[in-house]
């Protein structure tokens, strides 16, 4: 198979949210209160709600930048690609980058939505909460049928509310709501808690995804205060684990058999010993932890409900039966530090030496759309004209130059205290 | 190659330290101050030490006994088998189980010998610690040559008393000292602190070893105090995880470059990913993190300086050229309830079809012998009377049941409390 080839869709992107956001889609009651963009005395926007002020983080929006410039300062609209942000160069961006589909985990509100919950005025943070998914849904995702899988925020304050805007945006088309790695960590309950039962019912009833995102659970994997911040990056899949490790013997699982996760931006190279590990640990404790699956091992449960994630992986593809072939997804990651866009399909069969076709296109494109129940052929569109090759002919010749910033806003960042970016984590 | 023909030495069990540990070895005048066994009301002992008591954990000496009974309450010596803390005992149950050499972790002093530490008079923690190596080194090792890698316990307090030691057992053959996963969260300076170069210089100029042991941070991974036990246990080797990365990317490899560490049972089927996400993050992020290796990759640093060590890891056995042949060391884990004994030989067969001699003989001995400086053809022992076989021909019909306790202390643990569990732990 040829990269041209290939069918790719993205089940991990980022938005950077537009100042337009709540324009069409907050009522007129909170209108005052809804988040808005602010230019600060230093040249940079940021958002503020409820009396906190949130920055576009540099490594956030780096995409189409030389890594010299990787960096965490805020930064300004001006300074960052408009695909992050505007949606028709969203698209070009996604042709440039032979892209099909994207899902698109939010910025400023955290992954789970933890600034808007935040609001001591519970009507206030549920009127701007279900403005962000309608503007996601239907203005975001609406504008290019097929382009774009569809993701809301959860409600975490309220776990009956939450059921409810499950079957609100399902009703929508929405089958994918985003959600943390450790919700005790978030001071709610923890997934052992019977308080989720109404989430975890409606998503199962709904056939909707929980999305867990690495970095979601408002704590970074910081070993020190003078740590190098390089050892945080390595070690960030580690959260992912934890809450993979924590859904997988909860009662979640055992008590709704049609619950599904996505661990995303988790990798899957690990995913081979973490299922030998949960077997083993089944296999030598639970005579005395008291743990049940029936007939079944944990690492086959562990496959009935977990989709794994991976930007590049050559680990993770070479071992992708032993994880399970339809347990894996391909993501692109853009606009993120991480991710190897525009290039990623060239990256991609970098390591599929020997994958078969069939392998490839279950990664690249047939699990996320079975996953997500998405169709991303529509309004016309074939599987001829969906291919990495067909998409960039459409771009045409869209400028995906990495170009420097011209402002010199950016300097090297080393030295970063750990402590102080931990504090300062709201993902 | 057959299980009876395998040549074992495993390079991480555990000491359940003896009544007497510190009769011939304390100096008088810290006698009466010294940890002593004491009898509980319910049958269980105890050591104290300044104020502390440090109960036997059940799951920490469950060889031989069925896992309906693994637990985690405390026991008494009469409970446990007697290979745990008699060392002529211990010979035997390593001769039944096919072990040529062993390496042993302390118990009740926590794997880095937080318990001493915490002594406020450190001439007397400096007297108890020196005592216990003593007695590990001369006794416990010393009475059978060729049978135990001497170890040795750190001195956190003070980095440069700490090389002294290093110097003062190596003198005595001692060729490895535990050290924590983390000296950041058990209260002293980090890894990236210079306060350890005169540790890092000692070890290096001696060719000692820092053996450090999955759960000598002083921190579980704990998700939420109602998680069910299993979770920890399922995600125990993450803490070791962290600890490579910490060392990985700061000063002590590019300052020591004859450094060597070894993740005691922190398994090895997650390397291969962990390499992949170190190149990874090199490649993305160095130019503005500053990190530099001059002409090297990340993994290969790692190759030159960590040992990599499992008890059953199937995945690991699989993936051993991606990790490197020569960094993988076998572990038995006797007497802890992940080990296989007396198994062991016959449960790594099971996972290396196709795994060629010379690659087995690396991962059960030669490699240990070299990163240990540890010779066991001592005393007129020839490989041929070395192998699994010959040992159990020379245990005779030593017993090795699995048998119940009499007693009927034991009950099913289920419902811990991960909170309590976390802040008892004092390992």
């Amino acid at each position: 198979m040829k990269a041209e080839d290939l069918i790719m869709i993205s089940v991990d992107d980022h938005v950077v949210e537009p100042p337009t956001l709540f324009d069409e889609h907050i009522p007129a009651k909170y209108r005052d209160a809804a988040p808005k963009v602010i230019t600060k005395k230093d040249g940079s926007d940021v958002w503020t709600f409820n009396g906190s002020i949130i920055p576009n983080i540099g490594l956030n929006a780096v995409a189409g930048r030389p890594k010299e410039e990787y960096g965490i300062e805020p930064t300004a609209f001006s300074e960052i690609r408009p695909g992050t942000y505007d949606i028709h160069e969203r698209i070009k961006d996604m042709n440039a980058g032979g892209i099909l589909a994207s899902m698109n985990f939010p910025s400023f509100p955290g992954f789970a939505g933890r600034l808007f919950a935040a609001a001591e005025d519970k009507d206030l943070a549920l009127a701007v909460l279900r403005a962000y998914n309608d503007w996601h849904i239907d203005e975001w995702a609406g504008t290019y049928p097929g382009r774009i899988i569809p993701m809301a925020l959860p409600i975490l304050w309220d776990a009956e509310e939450c059921a409810r805007e499950v079957r609100r945006v399902a009703a929508k088309g929405c089958r994918s709501m985003t959600f943390t790695e450790n919700p005790a960590t978030l001071g709610y309950p923890s997934f052992h808690n019977a308080y989720w039962d109404p989430l975890w019912k409606a998503a199962s009833d709904e056939g909707v995804v929980l999305s867990i995102h690495l970095g979601s659970s408002g704590q970074l994997s910081v070993t020190a205060p003078d740590a190098p911040i390089d050892v945080m990056i390595t070690l960030q899949p580690m959260n992912v684990c934890q809450a993979a490790a924590d859904l997988l013997w909860s009662r979640v699982l055992k008590n709704f058999p049609d619950i599904r996760f996505a661990l995303s931006e988790g990798g899957t190279g690990w995913i081979p010993y973490f299922l030998d590990r949960l077997d083993r640990t089944y296999d030598m404790h639970h005579l005395w932890t008291g743990q049940d699956f029936g007939d079944k091992l944990p690492s086959e449960v562990f496959r009935e409900h977990f989709l794994t994630c991976f930007i590049s992986d050559p680990v993770g593809v070479q071992l992708r039966h032993m994880i399970g072939i339809d347990n894996i997804a391909w993501e692109c990651d853009y606009p993120h530090s991480d991710s190897s866009w525009p290039n990623a399909p060239e990256e991609l069969m970098a390591v599929s030496e020997g994958v078969s076709a069939e392998d490839l296109n279950k990664i690249t494109y047939q699990n996320a759309m079975r996953w997500y129940s998405f169709d991303p052929f529509v309004a016309g569109r074939t599987k001829a004209d969906a291919t990495v090759g067909a998409l960039r002919a459409e771009a045409g010749d869209h400028d995906v130059t990495i170009r420097a910033t011209d402002t010199g806003r950016f300097e090297k960042a080393v030295g970063i205290d750990m402590g102080t970016l931990a504090k300062n984590a709201t993902a």
